[in-house]
């Protein structure tokens, strides 16, 4: 990797690269995604060299224990990070799909056909396994990648790079289908998000504070991501038991990710029977409760909810907890205070789950079912970039068929309009 | 209308019209879109006055003949966009659409379906029929819409925009389904264009200056349209007969859209025998020929064209013309120089169309026939609101499916992960 060129110049040799990806065969591809993975295992010494750097730098400016162990690789990270290359490159081809065909009157055939975008820029923070997985799955749709992750990883990421770049090489590929920009300043970073004349895509992987600086700085198209503050409904015709396993599932299965669940909303008339439950299941993992007034008096270890607890985004071992008195009222309240993430309604009346989910506008909306199942892998996409909670261009995991733009072939014999 | 309300006001009383629709079926939304056109027709008289205020301050100020021309409403005029109306609710419903099931090995049944996308703001510059044809479609799609014009039109606006809206609330959905903003200030445009609380969607319908503002200011997602640098590459093998047609429909047929053709690149081999052919059929409308200096040699009446001229969208009737020794050299030129809306290859020759139509990246590629095809009507999509020349979300024509979202609908039996 040459560390001294210019953004610019990096958009560049991206865009060429691009080009060789567009008109690249599926078997080419995959055998760039194969050799990408061996690189990164037959380098896994100088990538764990690396990655003891950033911890040890990690450690000195004081990074949290959860920060360090998001950073840290190990070999088995390492195998596992490869083997999620092989899983990407085993997935069906997205580019060429038949998205669309018709003959006009005029004898015009005109076929829509999908198309890599081209070049995707991808912002991470900590976690340099987001290096691969979007280089892998960036290059199984056709696209090349421009990668910025955070200062902390940045000798991993770095090491990362060099080995994907050098699989992709020997694969007979242009290695610039994946770059990283090793300037890790903000300067930079919203130099990058202006570089509209090479970049046809910026996805923000991280935190709240990362997607809205993208979002208000970027003039590249930008897809949010990953903003999850989950709801679930309980209605009195609920099956209880069923009621406290996907509660308990959708906060502590994995508090830390986006399609975890906050807040739950109990009906008034289901609410006595099930909130002890909930709460008993819930005490299993600590989880604090933090509850509406009306919940309190059913709740015996419950914190009261302050205004800031409606619509927060927890990611942890707490849960948002609020007596509704209709299905209407839980609509309402989800519709304020919702992320439009996914949403899960638990009940036997199949009128009201109708009701439910047709009048919720999130990007998944459950019926007897844990909010976490909002996942490329879950929804059986294979692996996702990311998941959409904006409206444009797709919604919900973001897989290697989303990663793909769409263009129509039209095939005439002479016709004038 | 109520013409003093702030833009968040009228971004709140969107997003509460967009329930209603979200919510509305199919016949409730084309009884609205019936009794919009005939209240259009209804209050043709103040329109058409109002519009007379319009031309007249438009005179006062010197708009040019041509400015004047694309302002000025006739009952003509005014019944085409009645009619228009009612086209757009003769097309089928787009919302509800299946667009992918499947059952997970664990049961869930995941469904996907179209649905509205919101509120959509549409900006635009002189022509008043912009406001009827964008409100329509936008509510056919479950849309509610946020109207911003001109202000050369906007008395015009307001009087169509209210016609509209009395409308919509007789067949019994909220008037502010369609609300204009009538101040025209550039404030306020900044404004809107970071309404990001209430708005899921941008469209810029007018002129490059416009569209580039709207990309660098908006928060809200924005999709481009209409920059058209239009190439037509003429392959030795072409059928020069087809090739003098097509070049002429589409420089001619309607120079001022942006399908029209700006740039014709004709292979050295067959550039003598068919230039002058071109040349003599767009003598007939006195067509500029802006040539390359091996062009020039073989063109009598052309001038020499300069560096601004490649890339450039004339909207006029003036071309240019450069001659290649390859298809790959033309290839090259429009990768460099197109605004990726559309191209086409004329040629006989199959595998040559093929690479041609495979290497570039553009929204529409054509094999022997017209640019000026590219066209929501054409495509048999009906109506179009703008043809995207982006590649997030949508490409080429913008109908009334491509003005929805999706939705994941997943239906379970006490699923947890």
């Amino acid at each position: 990797m040459n560390l001294s060129l210019t953004l610019p110049e990096i958009g560049q040799r991206a865009k060429r690269a691009a080009r060789s990806l567009y008109a690249a065969d599926s078997e080419l591809k995959n055998r760039a995604l194969a050799q990408a993975a061996s690189s990164l295992l037959a380098q896994s010494e100088a990538i764990l060299a690396a990655n003891q750097l950033d911890l040890a730098a990690g450690r000195e400016v004081g990074l949290t224990s959860a920060l360090l162990d998001r950073l840290a690789l190990t070999p088995e990270r390492l195998s596992g990070i490869a083997q999620g290359m092989l899983d990407v490159a085993a997935l069906p081809d997205p580019v060429g799909a038949l998205l669309d065909e018709t003959v006009r009157p005029n004898g015009l055939k005109i076929v829509k056909r999908a198309v890599p975008i081209g070049v995707i820029g991808v912002i991470f923070e900590a976690r340099p396994n987001v290096s691969a997985d979007s280089a892998a799955l960036c290059l199984k749709s056709g696209n090349a990648s421009i990668l910025r992750g955070g200062k902390e990883a940045i000798r991993s990421n770095q090491a990362i790079v060099t080995a994907i770049r050098s699989g992709i090489e020997e694969a007979g590929l242009p290695a610039d289908c994946v770059q990283l920009i090793t300037d890790t300043s903000r300067q930079t970073a919203t130099e990058f998000m202006h570089l509209d004349a090479y970049v046809d895509l910026l996805i923000p992987r991280g935190g709240p504070g990362l997607i809205q600086a993208v979002k208000r700085e970027a003039t590249v198209p930008v897809i949010e991501t990953g903003a999850g503050t989950c709801h679930i409904y309980v209605a009195p015709s609920c099956d209880p038991e069923m009621a406290v396993s996907i509660i308990n599932n959708a906060k502590t299965s994995r508090p830390s990710v986006c399609n975890a669940v906050e807040c739950i909303l109990v009906h008034s008339a289901c609410a006595p029977d099930i909130l002890p439950l909930v709460a008993a299941k819930l005490k299993e993992k600590n989880v604090e409760l933090r509850a509406d007034k009306r919940a309190l008096m059913l709740l015996r270890d419950a914190v009261p909810a302050t205004e800031e607890d409606w619509g927060k985004e927890y990611d942890d071992y707490i849960l948002a907890i609020r007596i509704v008195d209709s299905t209407d009222e839980a609509i309402e309240y989800i519709r304020t205070y919702s992320t439009h993430h996914s949403e899960a309604i638990l009940t036997r009346d199949e009128a009201e789950a109708h009701h439910f989910m047709e009048s919720i506008d999130s990007a998944a909306l459950y019926w007897n079912a844990s909010t976490r199942f909002t996942d490329g892998g879950e929804f059986g996409m294979g692996a996702e970039i990311g998941i959409s909670t904006q409206k444009l261009h797709a919604r919900g995991p973001l897989g290697v068929k989303q990663l793909c733009s769409e263009k129509y072939y039209i095939y005439g014999s002479g016709q004038i309009r």
